[in-house]
């Protein structure tokens, strides 16, 4: 459901950890497949969120859900940086999120051979 | 619509430009927000998945849609290599893509400060 996963991350934005745990199955898996990281079970993947260092802020791109998962295209905010981070999300049957996976894209170089087609902006 | 994004990259897989073509809008507009690269209409895109180097391969890992956009998960191979994709679509009043945002997520080093919390796999 779009509501779960648009409500998640504003849940988190406002730091009401009691919506975030609501939202949660109990256990929930965290994925970063970028570091290879997991975090297992919503103890410890809220007090992941909670601990997570800086003034940080989320802000919804865009969202698409159906009743099995869905996913939030967001830009954070971290001490004067902004970027683009993305999240998918899967429902256990009661609607609550019992997997997310996360991607934190960075910036890189474009491979050359392209520049006939591409602008930079 | 689902069937929109997802039969777009199953055309890319299937080389099939015609179809790819058809499923585009003239004025379709492909932005990688990590290298701050853009390609502006139909003919200069399809020329770049065309002229993409490698026996490059896509599988759809999820994909959610609504009638305004939606998303594809992605697994891409090449060379063998393998990694993780996600590329965002929007949808023309006549349903035809008119914007895609594609993103790499590249792997990088976990901040220090979160090991209690996190196993690696």
């Amino acid at each position: 459901m779009r509501d779960t996963v648009v409500g998640y991350v504003e849940a988190l934005e406002a730091r009401d950890w009691d919506r975030v745990t609501e939202l949660l199955a109990p256990d929930v898996v965290y994925e970063l497949p970028q570091t290879g990281e997991r975090i297992t079970g919503r103890e410890a993947y809220v007090r992941f969120n909670r601990e997570y260092p800086g003034d940080w802020h989320l802000d919804v791109v865009e969202a698409y859900a159906d009743e099995t998962g869905g996913v939030v295209h967001l830009r954070w905010a971290l001490d004067g940086e902004v970027g683009p981070a993305i999240a998918f999300f899967h429902f256990d049957v009661a609607g609550r999120i019992d997997r997310v996976t996360d991607y934190w894209p960075e910036p890189y170089e474009p491979p050359p051979g392209r520049e006939h087609l591409v602008e930079r902006y």
